[in-house]
């Protein structure tokens, strides 16, 4: 696979590859294209190394080892040490990003596998979201957080589920099928997936606290 | 794959297959040696079907058709039409569980693919986890809701999370590795992942208010 390329600002997001469940090669390839940076999480070094892919920092607290035996001393790649336990090696790796200035980042193979790593993940996008713009991408899914007020183009019949975490309050939309209208959504009471766009056109989304996902997925 | 046979009373959890990523089929055939009802959720009747597995219940408001054009009118299967589109198929079915006075569910094919459909069966877990002991079930991860107090056998090294949906007030632990005193967990704040059993023997966890789930998970 062709690796990323010439793009060496913080313009575009960062990309970091967690260690759930691969994507499919040719979503990867498009979000390399663009990416400045590429960060990998601890044990999916291997699995990215065995694509090809060019990587630019390693990252977690290196407790494992790998089947081949590689401990990637000899790879041009920045290996960052953090044993930090408090936090997940993706947290670690939005601290990183942080640091260094970027605003925005996309992650891939952050789903899928062990259940637990998955809704710890979208955890720390909500508990990040607010000092880094993170997008969480699978083969059927593409998730961030809103801002206070968003509006998108999209098709009709676009499938939008709205999901908070764990709570957002006041939520209005226009431009969707079921619309909300100052409704409150919270994880265990009360969500907003499975709505859908009415037209072709602009759709609206406010609120007024917490942290609401959009989720835009497809089958 | 041989089905389910003579187990027909309510002693042993039903069985719901949902419509996200197929487990196993090890893991298929062992929870259907012991489930008295197979309740398959909409689209996934297909694929259920293929695999030979003797269903039930069939629930869902059939609105897509299936690529083979059949419409499984002669199969030997209750068949439930339940258009209310506020509440998912799963939440469908586990109405339907409670008002047939089943204490326990089993629930696969739930998570994976879609993440708007796996959050949301997260959600509709704690939605109904008060009337309906739900076990959800991956090949990397079984999680279920706590009682206020919980006590279970495990062996040393045993991954544990801790994750609320939304909040879980005052939770207290023994026998793990990451003790916990009295601590307040919530998603986008803090969750309680990746802990793991200090030793071979009883886990204790208590908490006062919200809901909290654990998840078995391994790699």
């Amino acid at each position: 696979m062709s690796s990323h390329h010439i793009i060496r600002d913080k313009q575009e997001p960062a990309l970091i590859i967690a260690n759930g469940e691969a994507c499919s090669i040719d979503l990867l390839e498009q979000l390399l294209e663009w990416s400045p940076t590429v960060i990998v999480l601890d044990g999916a070094l291997e699995r990215v190394v065995e694509l090809g892919i060019k990587v630019d920092v390693w990252l977690g607290d290196f407790d494992r080892s790998f089947s081949s035996g590689n401990n990637y001393d000899d790879y041009p790649l920045k290996k960052i040490h953090t044993p930090d336990q408090n936090k997940t090696d993706l947290e670690k790796a939005f601290d990183y990003l942080i640091e260094e200035g970027y605003p925005s980042v996309n992650v891939v193979w952050a789903t899928g596998k062990r259940m637990d790593h998955t809704l710890n993940n979208f955890h720390s996008m909500a508990k990040y979201g607010r000092d880094l713009k993170i997008v969480m991408i699978d083969d059927y899914s593409v998730s961030y957080l809103l801002p206070p007020v968003f509006e998108k183009w999209y098709p009709e019949g676009t499938s939008i589920s709205l999901m908070p975490l764990a709570e957002a309050k006041q939520i209005s939309s226009s431009g969707l099928l079921y619309e909300l209208d100052c409704l409150d959504l919270c994880i265990g009471q009360r969500t907003g997936s499975s709505n859908v766009t009415k037209a072709d056109g602009m759709v609206k989304i406010t609120y007024e606290s917490g942290q609401l996902l959009l989720m835009e997925c497809h089958d």
